[in-house]
């Protein structure tokens, strides 16, 4: 059993605690927001986050400006895993978290689902304050970068060299509030805007630009991690990855089949495209939390190994944790939890 | 630099020596097959492997009927990881390949192409021979098993419960006389056929069976060893597993796609399909052989963490080694070799 905390209560957040209720080898024990922190050691049931939709109003949290420190300070000897699920705006935001973890002497796994290269290159140079903390961090661990990029990194075995990685994602999100760190990412890799640019930009500011697109966001040759982690893993240069999508904010409906095209010289001299297309069915969170839990597993692996830093989600395999059998006990138990919060 | 020994000189070999040549972080330096055995530490040119066809007429080999023996006993500290590219025919065959190498003492990983149920079963249970003979076995790292069983492991990851995995693989070889053990091995999986039949047949009664068919071998629900590597990788049970393809052995052209298709179950509860689809003009040998050196890589830093043991390809993720940049040197590399060989 793997006992997790997660960092952040939004949309992700949220949904992965609803995810690990599913699964019978992680445990969330520990999950906290800006204004608060909560740890059960018991296990902390993931519909009452999300009904919660904020830590503050979990039953037993503790009210604390310095949540992250004080929730990791107080119980870093129980927990095995950290999953950073907070937005990343600015681009220093994650890595600047990674260095306070690093100082409250946490050692284990931190998995995070950075998108930007210039958040994934601050990562990397943690490497050497990582290693000495005892830490293995892994990096770019969702969807994309994260479940693409490994498939690119698997497909382009058949090559001997692989000419072009394109990354295309389609996202329908039907409520752009559950999302809205999500979006506001996204808005910043349109042209005129940056991270620093959309940190400042009010919610209202974020409609607006939204209503202008009729909802929907076009986004093209995107400064997205895929590039750096190919790079990282020698399966070629950074100029060689593009990624560009289209996110429908009004429609959960994905407006296109997320997808990656992988174009490679064989050895024999041929030129051919493998391609890995995800299911429309998949929302993002099942296609970025599912990935994490699996790249946790397999970061656990590797710890008992004595493997320490920062490595890419592009060079390990996601160990697959099973699903609980019985759906049943899952509902007994949420019921429990529900009836243990409301009395 | 890597340093690889091939056990076989079939098809499968050959084509990984010339794949070699490609790479600039691996070299070849030993090679065998039935009546003879080669080392060379400088490194062996795939392209006069390839010409002599045989180990036999490689100017400098050494005859042997013991050949693999000969060849690892003698140079086991010159090799850092051995492919078996040998025909698996009967069943035990090379599993009692791997308790020879394990009884010659040689450290390191070995990677094999395996592809039935019951022959990577026989590799498994020789986890703790093989741990305490200090080698790290990797079974199943061809093209299915290995790249499509790992495409299907991470594919998993969007998933709660993966509820199918199908995989139909199209094959086209122009020649059937440099694939007589892996045409053997497919009619193997033919009704009223088995390993130890195919075993006993001359090649003039498997023409037969290929003219009875026009040269086309349909395949379905194979014994392939798909199954028991996601089942031992937690994916899901073997008997959710489907392998099944065609075999054009008159015709380079695939007759269909190979793809392998993942059906599963979301946390929220949809079920949803994603699909890895190979490039056409990708052959069976840069589908087999790259995988092989990727995981073969992949096994050398695990081994380098102390990983022992028998290990299927789904749990690891191939890292890929990066070819070599200048073409015109390989070329000229290849003369000189030539030239040498003819002298």
């Amino acid at each position: 059993m793997v006992n997790i905390a997660i960092l952040g209560c939004g949309g992700l957040g949220q949904n992965m605690a609803l995810l690990i209720e599913q699964k019978k080898d992680f445990k969330l024990v520990g999950i906290c927001d800006r204004n608060a922190y909560f740890f059960d050691e018991k296990g902390i049931s993931g519909l009452i986050v999300k009904d919660a939709n904020s830590v503050e109003k979990v039953h037993g949290s503790v009210k604390s400006t310095n949540s992250i420190k004080d929730l990791i300070s107080n119980y870093k000897d129980k927990i095995d895993a950290i999953f950073i699920a907070l937005p990343n705006l600015p681009n220093e935001f994650i890595p600047n978290i990674a260095q306070e973890i690093i100082s409250i002497r946490y050692k284990g796994v931190i998995v995070d689902a950075l998108k930007r290269t210039k958040a994934v290159e601050m990562i990397k140079r943690l490497d050497s304050d990582l290693k000495r903390a005892d830490i293995l961090y892994l990096t770019g661990c969702g969807a994309t970068p994260g479940l693409l990029t490994a498939a690119a990194a698997l497909a382009a075995q058949s090559f001997v060299e692989v000419l072009d990685v394109t990354i295309t994602f389609g996202v329908g999100i039907a409520n752009w509030e559950m999302y809205k760190a999500t979006i506001r990412e996204d808005i910043a890799h349109l042209p005129g805007f940056n991270p620093e640019i959309v940190s400042k930009m009010t919610d209202k500011e974020v409609m607006k630009e939204l209503e202008k697109r009729n909802g929907i966001l076009e986004l093209h040759h995107m400064e997205h991690a895929d590039d750096i982690m190919l790079e990282l893993a020698n399966v070629c240069s950074r100029d060689r990855v593009t990624t560009g999508g289209i996110v429908d904010t009004k429609n959960p409906k994905k407006p296109i089949s997320t997808n990656v095209k992988i174009t490679g010289r064989t050895f024999e001299g041929k030129i051919s495209t493998h391609q890995f297309v995800l299911g429309d069915e998949t929302t993002m969170a099942a296609n970025v939390n599912g990935p994490i839990l699996g790249y946790m597993k397999s970061g656990l692996w590797l710890y008992d190994l004595g493997t320490r830093g920062a490595l890419t989600s592009a060079c390990i395999m996601p160990h697959f944790g099973a699903a609980k059998d019985n759906y049943l006990e899952i509902q007994k138990r949420q019921k429990t939890a529900l009836a243990i919060a409301a009395s």
